[in-house]
C-alpha cells in the first residue's frame, strides 16, 4: 500500500483531488546538496490545477467547516504528535537538503511544535464553536432595539501556501495549522530543491488519516494555471524571493479578485550590541554566540538570519576578533556526520549565488573573516557538497553605504558596521527598510525602550538578549508559534502566526447590525436586549443539555443597611474611609457619603443567585469585566439578574463553561455593578456514570 | 487673509509643505451637477508631491507621534465640532455636487460625527500613552525570564488616501480620523468632480489650528508622481472604480515596498426579503422603504446601496408594484429646493455612464419601473442637469445570469430577482462575488441565522431588519465608524474604521521577547518578572505624581478559618454546597472537602491591601480578569502581592486610571487568585485646589 520511499532518485507525486499524481513530464532531478547526487525528480505536468480548487472549495471546506474549532484543534494536536513519533523518517530525508540534525530539530520538531502549540492556543483562546465573536457588542440604539457585533468566520475558498526551500517541514506547517484552525482547506506548494521531504511528510499526513480527506493537497513541482483561478475567498501566502513574490503579487486574478497575498521576502536583519555591554560583560559574550549561531544554523539559509551586525565603534575590534575566533572554529562538513556542526547550503546554484552577493558586499565592505573561495571542510566532499566556511565583513562609515543595508548573501554571511552613538544604531538598523526581526543586546532598561522603540514600526519582531533570559531566551532567529512573524517594507508586509491572530488571516471579519434577539440568534451569544425566558427552574439546576442561551433568573431584593457595611468592614477588614466615615466619604468626588464595599455588593449579589444544593454548577472560576457603576449607600435595595449568556462545552470533559450576565440594580433601576460570572458546569445532571 | 470662496469658477488650490499651491498648468473646469454652470477649475500642476511625502514623513509625523492617543483624540474632537459649526457653509458648497440637504447630511455631518465619535471612542478603548500594547504578554520561560508582548506603534510615513467623488467630506474624514489618532499625517487626494467641498473644508481645517501644522495636505487635481515615491511606512487607500484600484495597487513602488494597500470599489450589494416577510407584515414595509430609500438617496450614488433586490417568488409581483409606486412618488429636482427628494447625479457624463449600464442589465432583465431616456424633474433644468429618475428592473431565474451580478449602475437603478427558497437567496448574494454589505428583512431567527451565517464570508456588513428595530436602525446603506468598513472580493479587500480597529491600520504590530524587566521598560506596563519596589510606603498613599510602575505591597497574612466561611456565608446568604457541606463538596470533582467562597476571598485580600485613610486613591472601579486557580481550605493562610501595574493619567481630570496585579496565594505559595483590580487615583495629593 505504502509507495517505496527509499529508491533513489525517488519520483515525487502530488497529492490533489483526493490522489497521487505521477507527473506526465519532463520535469527536473534534485541533487543531494552534500554529496551532489540525485535524490528525487519532480514534475506536477498533468495535474489539474483548477480542479484542487474548486476540490478544496466544493468538498472538503464544506466538510471542515462543520467541525468547531476544538474539534480542529484536536486533529491538529493528533497530527502533531503522530509527526513527532515519526520524526526520525524525516530527519533521515532531511540530511540530502545539507542540514545537520540540529538544523532540522527546527525544521521538523518545530513545525510539529507548531501544530501542537495552535491546538493547545486554540483550546484555550477561542470557544468550541463555528463562529467566533470579535470585539465587544457595539450598542446602537439607547433602547436596545439596534446593536451591532463583528464577528468572524471561515473563508469560503483555499490556502494556497507557496514556500521556501530552507524549511521544507515548518514552512509548511506555520501555514497549515493556523489555516486548518480556521477552518480552511490548504493547497502547499514546496520550493522544488527541497520538495522529497515535504512530499514524505504530507504522504504521512495523508496516510495517518487523521485530518479530514483534502485538508492538505500537494503540489510537487510547479503551480502551473493554479493561480488563475484564485477568487476573493482564497488566499494566498508566499514565502521565497522578493523578486519572485513581486511576480506573484500582481497576478492577475489576484488584483483583480483582491485576494488575500502575504509575503515574506528578503530581510536584511540587524542586532545591535548595547553600549553598555562590551567586552567582558555577560551581553558581548552572548552577542557574539548569537551572531556566529545564527550565521551557521542552517549555513545561515534562515530569512531570519543575522545580516548585519551593529556595535558600539569601541568594541568592534573585540567583536570581530571573538566573532572570527569562534567562526573559525566551526566545524563544516557532512550534515549526517555527528561531529559536524555546519552542513552545506542547499545547492552548488545557491553557493554560487552566495559568493556573487559577497562579491556585491566586497565594494562596500571588507573580509575581517572567512574566505569565501576556500572551503575547509572535516568530512564530506569538499567539490560535490555546496559547502562555504562563515564570512564577515565590515563596513566603515555605514551609514554612508547602501548594499550593505541591501544585498542578502543567503548563507553565513554578515557585515560588521560601528556606530558612535544609539541614534546611529537605530537609523542603521533601519537602513534595512523593514525586517522580520531585529535584536539589541544590552541589560540597560533606557537602552532597551530606546533601541526596541526606535526601531519596532520597521520591524515584526524584536528581540532583547541580556544575562537574565541568557538559558531561556529562544533566540534571534526563531519565529514562535504564539509570535507575529513577518515585517514591513522590504519584509514582503506579511503577517504570519502570532497566536491566533494567524488564524484571523484566514476570516472574514463581518459586522452584523440589528435587533439584539435577531443578532443573538446570529451569533450564539446572549447580548442585553435579546430574548430571555425564566421557565421557572432554577437556571443553576441545568445541565449543558438542558440549559439555554438567555435563560434567566431575577432574584429576590436585599436592602444593604449602615450595619452590614460596617459589619463587613469589620469582618474582611477592608475599613476604607469611604465606607466608614460619612464626613470623608462626602468629600470623595464620586460619593455622596458612606458607601458600601464593591466586594459586599457582589457577595450579596451571590447570596441572590447561588443555588445552594449539590447541582450542575459545580464551580465559580472566576469573574470577568466587573465595573461598579453606581455608588450602593446605606439603605439600597438590590436585585439581580442573572443570563445565561455563552455555553463553551469542552471537547474532552464532562463539563464546559457557562458564561452568564450578571446586573446589579436599585430598586429604582440604577445600574450598580455588572459583570460575567463565569461557571464550570455539568453536561449532563446527575453526571453520567 | 482669508482666500474668496464665492466667485465663481473658484480656483482650487492645494495644500502641501505647509502652504495653499495654485496650479501651474491647464487644469480642469469644474461644472455644476444640477445646473451645468461651471463652479471650479482644479489643477495640481506644480506641486512637489515628494517634497509633501517627505514633509509628513521628516516634520510631521515626529510631531504627530510625540502626542499621546488621548492628546490627538481631544484634538479631533475640537475639530469635529469646529466642523459642525461650519456645517451651513459646507452644506450651501455642495448642492453643487446634485446632492440634496438631506443627502449631504450623510456627508457633512457623518464627516464631522465620525471624527467625534473616533475621539470619544479613543479616549474611552485606548490608553493614554504613545504605544499600545497588544494581547496578553506570552510567557516563553517557566522562570519568568523570557516574555513576550505584542506592542503597536504608528507607522513612520504617511498615509494617501485617494477618494470617491460622491462624498467630498466623510470619505475624507472617515479615513483622516483613525490615521490621526494612529499618529500618522494625511494626504488627501479628493475626486477632482466634486473636489471644490473637499477643498473648502480642508481650508476650514488649516485656518482653524486645531490640528498640527501639515496634518492634513491636499492634492486638488492629479496625484502626479505621488505614488512613485511611497515606501514601507506609507500607507495608500483608494476609494473608487475597480479599474483605477487595479491600476493603483500594482504600482511598481506600491508592490516593491510591500506598501499596505486597502480598496473600496465596486460592490453589487444585495438585500434579502425573508420568506417571512410577506406583504402585510411590518418586514415587507420596511423593506420596500429601505430599498426605495437606497436607490435615491445620493441619488444611488452609494458604493453601499442597493442593487440586487432579492425576494421570495410569491411576493415580487407585490414588491415591485410597492416600490413603483413609492419612486414614483419621488420629487426630482434642483438639489437646493426643499421639496426635492431626489437630486442629480455627480454630472452629465455619469449619468450616460448609468445609462449605458442600464442597457447592459437590459439584456437579462427587464425595467418594470421608470424609464432611464425620460427625464421628470420638479424643478431645475432637465436638459442641463445631470438628472436621471429611479429604475427598477426584474430578472427572472437570476442565479442563471451574470450582468445582473457583475454590472454595477452607480445611480438610482436595481434589479429585483425572485429566490425559491432560502438556499437560493443565500447563493445570489453570494454571486456579488464579495460585497460591502447585504442585508436581510425578516423577524425570523432561524431566517436570521441562516442568512447571516450563509452570505458573512463574502460581506463586511451585514444588516438584520425588522420591525423591532425599525426606528432605530441606522439602516442598510450606512457605514458606522463603531463598524467596520470594507468588503472581500469585488468589494476590494478593503477594511475601513470599525472604531480602533482602524486606527490599527495604520500602526506596525511587532513582538517584543526578552526579559521581563527590559520588557516592561519597553511597554510601560509591569509584567510579571519585572523589577518591583517597596520603599516602605503603602502604594496607595502616592498619588499619579509619585506612582511608579512596579510599586508593590506585599500584605501581611490571614488565615481562613471555617468559621469564617461560615459565617460569611451566613451573611451573605451563600450558602452554596461546596462552602457547608464536607460530603457534598468532596464528590465535587474540583474540591477536596468544603472550600471558602471566591467572594470571601477577594473581600478578604481587599481588607488585606486597603489602605483606610483619606489619600490619593479615590475608588475601586472595578476587577478584570479574575480567576480562582486553587481551592481555599479552612485553616490556609492568604497572603496578599499587589502591584502597580498601568498608570493612565486622564487628560481632562484631575486623576486617572491605575491598574494593579493582584495575586492572593497561600503559605505554600500557591496561587489561589490572580486579577486586575481597578483604582481612580488623584493625579496629586493632597490635590491642587
Amino acid at each position: 500500500m505504502s509507495v517505496d520511499v527509499t529508491t533513489r532518485p525517488r519520483i515525487l507525486e502530488s497529492y490533489a483531488g483526493g490522489a497521487w499524481i505521477k507527473g506526465s513530464g519532463k520535469g527536473q532531478t534534485l541533487l543531494n546538496a552534500a554529496t551532489g547526487e540525485p535524490v528525487a525528480h519532480i514534475d506536477s505536468t498533468g495535474v489539474d490545477f483548477a480542479g484542487a480548487l474548486d476540490y478544496g472549495r466544493d468538498v472538503v471546506g464544506p466538510k471542515l467547516r462543520k467541525l468547531t474549532f476544538h474539534d480542529r484543534a484536536l486533529m491538529l494536536k493528533a497530527l502533531g504528535q503522530k509527526l513527532m513519533e515519526l520524526k526520525d523518517e524525516f530527519y533521515a530525508e532531511s540530511f540530502a537538503t545539507g542540514a545537520t540534525r540540529t538544523d532540522s530539530w527546527i525544521d521538523i520538531e518545530g513545525g510539529a511544535g507548531t501544530l501542537l502549540s495552535y491546538a493547545s492556543k486554540a483550546r484555550r483562546e477561542l470557544p468550541n464553536t463555528r463562529v467566533l465573536t470579535d470585539g465587544d457588542v457595539e450598542r446602537l440604539s439607547r433602547d436596545n432595539s439596534f446593536s451591532a457585533q463583528h464577528i468572524l468566520m471561515p473563508l469560503q475558498g483555499v490556502a494556497i501556501h507557496i514556500n521556501a526551500f530552507n524549511f521544507p517541514v515548518w514552512g509548511m506547517l506555520e501555514k497549515v495549522a493556523p489555516t486548518f484552525i480556521a477552518g480552511l482547506p490548504s493547497i502547499v506548494k514546496p520550493a522544488s530543491q527541497t520538495a522529497y521531504l515535504t512530499e514524505l511528510v504530507v504522504r504521512r499526513i495523508v496516510e495517518s488519516g487523521i485530518l479530514p480527506e483534502g485538508s492538505i493537497q500537494l503540489i510537487s513541482g510547479s503551480t502551473g494555471d493554479l493561480l488563475n483561478h484564485v477568487d476573493g475567498q482564497d488566499v494566498v501566502t508566499f514565502t521565497g524571493s522578493a523578486w519572485t513574490g513581486r511576480k506573484l503579487r500582481t497576478t492577475p486574478a489576484i488584483v483583480e479578485n483582491s485576494v488575500r497575498f502575504t509575503m515574506e521576502a528578503d530581510s536584511l536583519n540587524a542586532s545591535i550590541l548595547g553600549p553598555d555591554a562590551g567586552p567582558g560583560t555577560p551581553e558581548f559574550d552572548l552577542f557574539v554566540k548569537e551572531v556566529a549561531r545564527e550565521m551557521t544554523v542552517k549555513a545561515g539559509q534562515k530569512c531570519t538570519a543575522i545580516r548585519r551586525v551593529i556595535a558600539p565603534r569601541a568594541h568592534t575590534e573585540a567583536l570581530i576578533a571573538a566573532l572570527g575566533d569562534r567562526l573559525g572554529k566551526t566545524v563544516l562538513g557532512d550534515p549526517a556526520n555527528e561531529a559536524t556542526r555546519m552542513g552545506a547550503l542547499a545547492s552548488l546554484d545557491q553557493r554560487q549565488e552566495v559568493r556573487d552577493r559577497i562579491r556585491e558586499l566586497q565594494a562596500e565592505a571588507e573580509i575581517v573573516a572567512g574566505n569565501p573561495d576556500e572551503v575547509t571542510v572535516a568530512s564530506g566532499d569538499a567539490e560535490k557538497g555546496a559547502f562555504l566556511n562563515p564570512v564577515v565583513l565590515f563596513a566603515d562609515n555605514p551609514l554612508g553605504k547602501n548594499a550593505i543595508h541591501d544585498v542578502e548573501a543567503f548563507g553565513p554571511v554578515s557585515t560588521v558596521m560601528p556606530y558612535d552613538d544609539i541614534d546611529e544604531a537605530i537609523a542603521l538598523a533601519k537602513r534595512g527598510k523593514g525586517s522580520l526581526v531585529a535584536s539589541v543586546f544590552t541589560d540597560d532598561k533606557k537602552v532597551a525602550e530606546e533601541v526596541v522603540l526606535g526601531i519596532a514600526p520597521l520591524h515584526g519582531r524584536v528581540l532583547i538578549g541580556n544575562r537574565q533570559s541568557a538559558k531561556t531566551s529562544t533566540g534571534h532567529g526563531s519565529p514562535l508559534p504564539v509570535l507575529v512573524h513577518g515585517g514591513p517594507g522590504r519584509a514582503g508586509g506579511g503577517e504570519e502566526m502570532g497566536g491566533i491572530r494567524g488564524v484571523k488571516h484566514y476570516m472574514q471579519r463581518t459586522a452584523v447590525q440589528g435587533a439584539p434577539r435577531l443578532l443573538s440568534a446570529v451569533t450564539g451569544r446572549w447580548i442585553e436586549g435579546a430574548d430571555a425566558q425564566t421557565d421557572g427552574t432554577h437556571p443553576f439546576r441545568k445541565s449543558l443539555a438542558e440549559l439555554r442561551i438567555g435563560d434567566q433568573l431575577v432574584t429576590a431584593t436585599r436592602e444593604v443597611t449602615l450595619a452590614d457595611i460596617e459589619h463587613f468592614a469589620e469582618f474582611t477588614g477592608d475599613t476604607f474611609y469611604a465606607h466608614m466615615d460619612e464626613e470623608a466619604a462626602k468629600a470623595n468626588p464620586f460619593f455622596d457619603g458612606r458607601v458600601a464595599h464593591g466586594y459586599l455588593i457582589v457577595s450579596f449579589a451571590a447570596g441572590l443567585f447561588v443555588d445552594p444544593a449539590p447541582g450542575p454548577v459545580l464551580a465559580n472560576y472566576g469573574v470577568d469585566n466587573l465595573r461598579f457603576l453606581t455608588p450602593v449607600y446605606p439603605g439600597d435595595v438590590l436585585g439581580v439578574r442573572l443570563t445565561c449568556k455563552e455555553i463553551n462545552p469542552r471537547a474532552s470533559a464532562e463539563h464546559g463553561e457557562v458564561r452568564w450576565d450578571c446586573q446589579v440594580t436599585k430598586a429604582d433601576g440604577a445600574l450598580v455593578a455588572q459583570y460575567d460570572v463565569l461557571t464550570m458546569v455539568a453536561k449532563t445532571w446527575p453526571p453520567a456514570a
